[in-house]
Order: C-alpha cells, then structure tokens, then sequence
C-alpha cells in the first residue's frame, strides 16, 4: 500500500497521542511537552520518514518510532530556539518560555530530547546503531546550525558560502536524516538511502531560501505573518546577503546604514531595502539559486532504483507542496 | 588489576582531554564545553563506573565510554541547572551562561547531551540497548527531580517522603546507573548490577543528606562555600523539612516567619533557624537518616556475591572518603 502526506501525518498524530505524554510526572516538567506536540505543525519530518519508508516497504510502521523521535527532536528544538531567540509566539500560541518560564522552556526542552532518544531506540534493534549514529550527528549538526545563524548576528561579513553551510546544518540535515532513516527502515540498501539524504539536503536547502524570500515577496494575505520581518531585524539571509555581494560601494554603505537605521519608520525600511533589491536584481537570484537547488533534489530522486518507479510519486508531490509558495 | 579512585579518575582525565572537543568548530559551541569539563571536578560518576566494572573484570577499558558519557551528561546537568539557579560561580570560576551568555548555555548544553550519547553509543555492541534503557530513563528521572526541587520553591507543605522522591531523582540515581551499567560492562549478571544501582541509590541519599547536613553544621574553615546558604535561599532542606516536621504549632510559625523576614540580618537569621533546629534535635536527626541509609549501602555491597571478596574494598573506601564529612 502506498500512503500519501497526510495520511502518514495522520498516523504520525496517533501516535503521538498514544504516548501519553500528558500521564507522566511531574506535570510541571511535561505539559510544555505535550503544549508544544500538540501546537500543530505539519509533521513534514516524520512523514517524510514514513514515505521514505513507503518507497521500499509497504509497512510504513517499521519506521514509526524513529519518525516519532525526529518529530519530537525537532519541536525540543523549537523551543529551546525560542528561548535564544526571545520569540513571543510559536504557531499563534504563546511560547513556552512566555506562558510558563525560561526554566521550564530549558528544562522541558532537556526531556523532550531524552525522550526522543527514548523513542528511538524503540526501532528495529538490527538497524538500530546505523540509526543512533545518524540521528546523534544529524541533532549535533543542528546545534551547530543555531549556533553559526547566533554567530551571523554580531558578524557583517558573512558570505553566501558560510550562509549555506550554516542552513545546512539549521535545517536541511534534519530533513535529510528523516528521509534516509525512513529508507533504512524499510529496507533500503545504502546507496539508495544516501541518494535520499542528499535529496533531503537540496530540498531543505530550497526550502529555507524560499523562506528567505517570502518574507519580502510573499502575498501579506496568504503567508500568515508580517512582511519584512528579516530586513527588520538585520537577519542574515538569501537575498541580503546577495545585496551585499552584488552592490557596489555606493550601494553596499547605502545597504549599511539603512539596516543601522533606528529612527526610520519600519514600512519606509522595508521599502528602500526592497528598493535596492530590485536595482540588484536579488530577488530573481534567490529563485533561480530556489530552481537550482529544487533541480539538483529533483536528480537526487531520479537516481534512487525501486522496482516500481511511480512509488516516487508522493515524495515528488510533497516536494512540490513544500517548494510552490514562491509564485 | 585493581584499580582505586585516583587511578579511575586519572583515566577518565586522560581520555576526556583525548576526546579533542575543543578541535570541533564551531568554536562559540565547543568552547564552553571543554570549558565545563576542564573545571575538573572529582569524576565521582565516572569514576563509579570503571570501579564497577573493576569488580568484574581487570580490563576497566570496557567500561571507559559509558563512564565519559555519564560525566558528559553530568556536567550538562550543571551547565543547564546553573542558567535555572542563576548561579554566578561553579568550581570558583564564573558559570557558562555568566561568562557568555544565556543562550551559549542552553546550546553548548544541548551539543553536550548529544555528545553523552555518542560516547555512550562507542560502547560494546552486545550490551548497548540495557546501556542506552538505563542511561535514558536515568536522565529523565535527573529532570524530573530538578522540576520537583523547582516545584519545591513555591511550595511550603513539602514532606519528607517527598523531599526524599526529588533527591533519589536529582542525585541518587546517576550515582546508581554510574554503577549499573559499569557493572554490566565488566560482564555482571542482572543480581549484581541491580544490587550495585541500588547501593548507588542509598549512597546517593547518603551524600544528599551530607550535603544539606554541611550546608548548617560543616567547619567554615573546610568547607569552601558559606555556611548556612540554605537558610538563607529558604531551600527545603532534609534539616528544614524535618524541622517543619518536628516543631509544634508555635516553632513551625516561628520558623516560618524567620525564613521569609527579609529585615533580618543573614548572620542573625541562620543562628536563630539554627537554635530552633538544635531545640529540635534537627542535626542528631539527619545524622541519624545519614548513618541508616549508609547502612543500607553498605548491605547491598554485601550481597553482591564475587568470587574475590577483596574487590570491593576499592568502593568502601569511595564511599568513606564521600560519606566522611560530617564530623
């Protein structure tokens, strides 16, 4: 049987209840838990450890704990961000640091990670060190994601290169590591599972650019939160990154000072920084870097040898999902 | 060969610097890290668990990644517990989240957890799943009892039996898995390690008791930190609760009142707290609770059956040198 996106999520979400999270003691320590898990989220990684799975094997549960666990790494991870980020609101819901405090935003976040290694090592005990070694490189590879984008902040001389090493530890390897967890879950012989994980790693990539440029080029009516929010806080990304490679010296301080600039008002910031993008043509770069990367994943899959070449089909119409926002 | 506790410590020193943490880049992640395992600290846990397997097998080697693990996650639990404490100082030097910052402590804490279960992971093969069960249920516990003891702050009807459940979680139990999964490296059956863990536990309550004992009673001149710390921070204490416990209507109001009277001098109000624990017999008490549980230990080191008797001198002696300082 074949099982499409939101019929592994819906999996995913029952068996996420069945944990019974909420049961444990103390409450203190594991209602943020549950708070958070229950906040919603598309469960875009453990469905793609699902249908990674699917590609090989018709019993996707055979990949259900591990799933269950890069699911719950990744919201631990969420919120400790939070914490480091000051961010107010997660999913339109408080952040746990908000609603409760920054130690039980630490503190719940530390279990969460312990329980994800908990379920983990619920999986199939034959292929459970190959799991335990990805899962551990992919979890500290993200630390050092966050840490690189916290390093960007105090940095004006980051360059595309080091920004691309950096998104893909902070996204893309998690992605990936679900894929090929899936894959060796179901039964994929190596080549087949490092084919996906590089598949994974040119999605991820495409999607956290096209993150970047929705955030100055997104419909304000469908993409859900305000616009300009990176220029706003001087993020590193994509497209100013790009500004700053292409400008000319003119340019480039004309750049500086307006990011430096407190005393202008927001909408007029976005605006003239929006402005010098069209003159550099930045926002053409960034869809084509988009369109390249989404090429490079598009080959990736081609090259993973099934029997039956059309089970690629709902990993290709998930890709195209999670890839068309950027219209 | 058998080894004692210096010689364990020294192995344990030796291949902590031989991990090479502070090669790893980013430099902003690793850095506090190796900062927090060079501040030394006595390698207790580690310790524990060569000496564990020690009673087993000469080849305390077997033993030597579970034991890095164990001192990896131990000093992630304080890197983390400070950031929850606000505390300044550890080991006479500023803590993480003082010398950097907040969020340098929460992610170099979080790289240190995934470390721990990477060197757990090097383990023998045969025995990683019992490793990984104890190691994992462990840790969480080590949560749980840090959200009980912050749960205790705000709370002015904690009871014994409850102080007692915080301490086996915060303390007890990662001395007792140190032992376990030492033991179960060095070849023991299910009995010996189970009756190590719980020797590790009575041990655990031991040295907690001492710890909060010392806190009123230690000789200031050896002791290294202020005296009466506790009183002052209104922890509640085996001495504290046992006194809330103890004292008739007119005393537990007395005491109430002293602990939360912010007029009072520190000096003035730790010799009163401490006159209402003498007329109640608070010190005997404890001591009392201290030498049973020391009993305790002492039994189930007792009945582990081994073919050389004189093995277990090594942990005798361990247990003397940490159970010693209330005199």
């Amino acid at each position: 049987m074949i099982y499409d996106f939101e019929q592994c999520s819906a999996v995913i979400e029952e068996q996420l209840k069945k944990l019974a999270i909420g049961q444990k003691k103390p409450v203190n320590l594991y209602e943020p838990v549950v708070y958070v898990l229950d906040a919603g989220g598309k469960r875009i990684r453990p469905a793609l450890t699902l249908m990674a799975c699917n590609l090989f094997n018709d019993n996707i549960r055979q990949a259900l704990m591990p799933a269950i666990a890069l699911e719950v790494f990744h919201n631990f991870t969420l919120m400790h961000d939070d914490v480091m980020d000051k961010a107010d609101v997660r999913r339109n819901r408080p952040t746990v640091h908000k609603r409760w405090s920054e130690s039980t935003a630490i503190l719940s976040g530390d279990a969460m990670m312990i329980l994800a290694y908990q379920y983990l090592c619920q999986s199939q005990p034959d292929i459970l060190p190959s799991l335990l070694e990805i899962f551990s490189r992919t979890a500290l590879e993200v630390c050092e994601g966050q840490q690189y984008d916290m390093d960007f902040e105090s940095r004006m001389d980051v360059s595309i290169d080091e920004y691309l090493h950096m998104i893909r530890r902070k996204t893309a390897v998690l992605l990936a590591a679900s894929l090929k967890m899936g894959a060796l879950c179901g039964g994929s012989d190596t080549q087949n599972a490092e084919l996906l994980y590089r598949f994974g790693i040119s999605l991820g990539l495409t999607f956290q650019i096209q993150d970047d440029w929705l955030d100055v080029y997104a419909d304000p009516k469908v993409f859900g939160k305000a616009i300009g929010g990176d220029i706003l806080s001087r993020k590193k990304t994509y497209l100013l990154l790009t500004a700053f490679e292409k400008a000319g010296d003119e340019d480039r301080t004309l750049l500086s000072a307006l990011l430096l600039d407190d005393g202008l008002a927001p909408e007029k910031k976005i605006q003239q920084v929006k402005s010098i993008y069209e003159r550099l043509n930045v926002g053409d770069i960034a869809r084509e870097a988009m369109a390249s990367y989404d090429r490079q994943a598009m080959e990736y899959l081609q090259q993973v040898k099934l029997p039956d070449e059309s089970r690629k089909n709902e990993l290709k119409k998930l890709a195209k999902m999670l890839l068309g926002r950027a219209k």
